[in-house]
């Protein structure tokens, strides 16, 4: 790379569609595949995948998930039994019509979801209450033939993701599965990712085909819009009842189970770059970033022996500890190094020049505040400690404080149309519960409600729909979304 | 399930494929899709496919490797600019044609292989020297259209693997990458799934398309075939000419790189099967199993409470060094559990009766053969772990046993198809390198090359070849293969 690829062009602040493309592809997360709607991922942008795999499956494992695969393709037979998902998917569904010279005697879908082939398997397994909670989850990739612009992780025709899929005895079962998914996606982004997120659920125009509640954790991104960055469905009886997901109960009745699903797919990754970067290039928490601290020797001829000494001797203490890299190229100099760490989010740079080694410090600076500190060598483990732990802080507080910023009151077509239109962010309101009343904001400045509070208790805010101004049910949050 | 459906109707000697289909059902690793040539990978099956992950991703991260994802569609005209691959995959390509209700401009092949997607990135990644040698690998699932049986792991019309794509500056380079990974894969069969493998390299008329070199790891199975266990092709420069992979050495002048792709899929699973397991179920070496040691309480009711109480601390101890199951289940009697602890290959029983509580023992029981031994419960720890290395040695030396006395030589037609007819296994002769005399074996017996030496220093053995008693080029193994 020159000097010049290094640099972030785009502005976040003024341009952020292309400001955001600029730095996936310069930080080498992904690219873009000759077929319009796909990515190559880049091993960059994979391993951020990988380390939010690794946590979210130590949970789920944890919590009594067991990983399966299932057929990528569904036969079209198949996919129509559950009549809502066929309605819900079958435009957006890409079709294998020919294996090899010959012509299929069924189409086949690319899985765009694997309600349809794997619920009728646990319908074999399941026979009596004791096999019950059966709780499955493949991690795969799915497609989706939406016709929009490209862009990475947010919106691509193929896309990584997880999707469990369990079957309970009872409603409340089911209930408390859908929710201990939701607050695990929860954990994922405000401990992994240093994202608060907004917990919530769908109006009943907008669930999961077929669902009786589609849970949802939205994430607000510095543009102002709101990223649905998990999902939680707890799906009643509907697909149990399409695939004929019986269990002998302890009472000897036959009855039908209750099932879920749940996803979250590396849309994560387009949250993550999103929230934190800067026009610098990617910023990442330290618990994700492939490198944590980077160490940069610098030094003239005349001290170049201790200086890299020194340096590589602290380098080799650290790893093992943390990912640490070593950055001794004698053909890039320190201000190109620096550059270079920041487009790739390394959340540490430790400079060490002559001043440190006859001071015995180390010089520590922070992504992505450039915030410097000095520590003392003999306890260089504890600081790089301390500094991950800043800057994890300092990322969550500034996204923390986005959102608290950006969730505003407004009643009336024009007060929520302005709110959102100035502000962006999300806009409280009371809601009659009629799409139509959506439908006023969406046609308008396409905002429209991305949840409805879970528990709402808070609820009496409004006593009137901030629309038509009939009765309140509920209260909703409208933004703009991805 | 019942005490019947526990049991193993077939028999591993006299119908090896019905043995082989039943052990996967009943022990629950896999399933028929509804559609031919598809299996549902359950999760005790799903389990064994990560352990190997585990392995082989982490010895790839310690050689270089970094994943990546690359789309599961190709353009037919990018599969099509490598002729070899064309020639090679195209009768069995299945097709995307179709995408929502819209036909698609130009088809797309589901992948089979990914030399023609990844190819052209990497060579848009590659500059210079520096550039190299670049390393990707994706663990995914392709899709080959064949025409055949179904049989679990072994004949699927989607499986899952890892490929891995590589690019070099020399041709030694590339050669050194392609051995690297092919004792990597040796070592996955030896070390973790306890059977000896074979290397050597396949006949160029059986080379991977496009391919200057394939190599192959071949094991051999009880019932006297050869399953090739993983292939590492050398590609020389062809895949890097189609697709431009120049890079600027340091002398400043261009050159063509040189490229290398390896993959290990989930035949591996089948290998593992049907080497290990007899007619009690599934046998599986220790550091694969999910569940490593089991502890079955036997009791009467005067015994219950002092037994159970034993038994769940020796469990408790156990756990955490070990991956241990305490089944105290009170609706099953210990044999039920015997068996159906051995239909799922767990690799050592611990019984804990009367006796063993008032002596202050355990009663170990080996998987496969049901040999027990008297351990001190003091000592339980060291004698779990020398257990499971009996275990895995015993393993280990049935299969290497069944290797040795079943590599034969034989001079001459009548020969080689009497021995191979008579005994399976290899049968080593000279071979004037023509494909026609192999032919000749083939059509008589389905016998093939599975592999040549790699180092053929010994191939003096043969100085004619064993079909047209021309001379002989090199050695040739024959076999009947999966």
């Amino acid at each position: 790379m020159t000097e010049q690829e290094l640099g972030i062009t785009e502005s976040k602040e003024h341009n952020p569609g292309e400001w955001y493309a600029e730095v996936v592809q310069k930080s080498g997360l992904a690219d873009y595949a000759p077929m319009g709607g796909f990515i190559v991922t880049r091993p960059r942008g994979y391993a951020l995948w990988e380390r939010l795999q690794n946590h979210l499956d130590g949970w789920f494992k944890e919590t009594g998930v067991q990983n399966s695969y299932f057929p990528m393709f569904i036969p079209e037979s198949y996919l129509e039994r559950e009549k809502d998902i066929v309605e819900g998917f079958d435009p957006e569904v890409a079709w294998v019509t020919h294996g090899g010279h010959d012509e299929l005697e069924e189409r086949l879908a690319v899985r765009p979801t694997s309600e349809s082939i794997i619920t009728p398997f646990i319908a074999q397994w399941v026979r009596s209450h004791r096999d019950l909670p059966m709780r499955l989850n493949q991690w795969c990739s799915v497609v989706r033939w939406e016709a929009t612009e490209t862009k990475p992780f947010f919106r691509t025709k193929e896309f990584l993701w997880q999707e469990g899929h369990t079957a309970h005895a009872t409603h409340e079962d089911a209930w408390e599965e859908t929710m201990t998914r939701l607050h695990q996606y929860e954990r994922l982004y405000e401990e992994v990712m240093a994202i608060p997120g907004m917990l919530g659920r769908k109006p009943d125009h907008d669930k999961f085909p077929g669902a009786h509640t589609t849970t949802t954790i939205e994430a607000l991104m510095p543009d102002g819009k709101s990223v649905q960055a998990g999902t939680s469905h707890h799906l009643g009886t509907s697909f149990a009842e399409a695939f004929g997901i019986e269990y002998t109960d302890e009472d000897e009745i036959e009855r039908t189970a209750h099932t879920t699903s749940w996803g979250l797919s590396w849309r994560a990754l387009g949250a993550l770059i999103m929230t934190h970067s800067d026009d610098q290039g990617l910023v990442l928490p330290p618990a994700l970033a492939p490198t944590q601290v980077v160490v940069v020797p610098i030094w003239q001829a005349d001290t170049e022996d201790a200086v890299k000494e020194y340096a590589a001797d602290l380098a080799a203490e650290l790893d093992g500890e943390f990912r640490v890299e070593y950055d001794d190229r004698d053909e890039r100099n320190p201000g190109f190094k620096f550059n270079e760490h920041e487009l790739n989010g390394v959340p540490l740079r430790i400079e060490i020049g002559p001043h440190e080694v006859d001071d015995g410090e180390a010089t520590l600076v922070h992504r992505p505040d450039g915030e410097s500190e000095v520590a003392s060598r003999a306890e260089i483990g504890d600081a790089v400690d301390d500094a991950l732990d800043t800057v994890y802080a300092k990322l969550y507080a500034a996204a923390e404080e986005n959102l608290a910023e950006n969730v505003r009151e407004a009643h009336g077509r024009g007060d929520i149309l302005g709110t959102i239109g100035r502000y962006g962010g999300y806009v409280k309101t009371g809601w009659c519960g009629d799409e139509d009343c959506e439908a006023v904001i969406k046609d308008e400045i396409a905002a429209e409600i991305v949840m409805l509070p879970l528990d709402d208790d808070e609820g009496a805010v409004h006593d009137t729909c901030g629309i038509c101004h009939d009765e309140a049910e509920e209260t909703a949050y409208f933004a703009k979304s991805y």
